[in-house]
């Protein structure tokens, strides 16, 4: 009986351990595509289309070694400033280094982004958060250091 | 009537708005209260003290240029490299830039941290994830750039 038991409890852990893990597993691939798809837009010279990761809303928050910027569009501008041309944008590819749960509904991204260009070659790390915002993964926080 | 309604409706957001606010700000003063012991820690060369604002976690994630270190003893330990005398610590003082909900339960930090030392000032950015555990604030997840 008491092996019954065990054997029972070791099934519902073992389950309840999938079901956890797979959510987790989800979430991740559901933010890795988003980053894939800036990965592309970017490479493609297609700022706006890189920000479709981002939260399109003023709470925003892109922070770095020049000081905080808040706002979709802010961040954007800053981007189109810092990137004029596709020279200066070139090929991104990221480095993920982590995936991490920040509190209910919220991830942590630890990375490296290297940038392939004919104007010399540039690289950094980051770390970002997402949120799940009207069904989809967004980018409410972003540091980034060259 | 419906001027009632209105002004009942009015109240009753006043009220949850107070609350919400309330609750923000309550966590955002317990959350500057350990980054002010850790000024303090740091700055009487206590990197244990200073630790103490950290997750006592294996999964306690520390990320910068230099790549990842994961727990609380490897991030100890990396402190105690980087810093092996009280010229290399120095004084301590975070300048706060914002604080925000990542998640529920979760907030991010996003700052400045200068270093006053004989052997030379140094300062860096950083955004750090904070979570309660146990009742307590800690940082779970910390990247800075110097």
């Amino acid at each position: 009986m008491r092996t019954k038991i065990l054997i029972c409890l070791l099934a519902i852990f073992s389950v309840s351990g999938t079901i956890a893990q797979s959510q987790y597993e989800k979430d991740k691939e559901a933010i890795l595509k988003v980053m894939a798809d800036q990965e592309e837009a970017w490479s493609n010279y297609d700022l706006e289309g890189f920000m479709e990761g981002y939260w399109k809303s003023e709470e925003l928050k892109f922070f770095g070694a020049g000081g905080l910027i808040k706002g979709w569009q802010g961040t954007l501008d800053r981007y189109k400033r810092s990137y004029p041309t596709p020279d200066d944008t070139g090929k991104l590819s990221f480095e993920i280094v982590d995936v991490s749960q920040a509190g209910e509904g919220g991830y942590t991204v630890m990375g490296k982004y290297f940038l392939e260009r004919n104007a010399g070659n540039a690289n950094g790390v980051f770390m970002i958060i997402f949120k799940k915002i009207k069904g989809e993964w967004k980018i409410v926080a972003d540091m980034s250091c060259g």
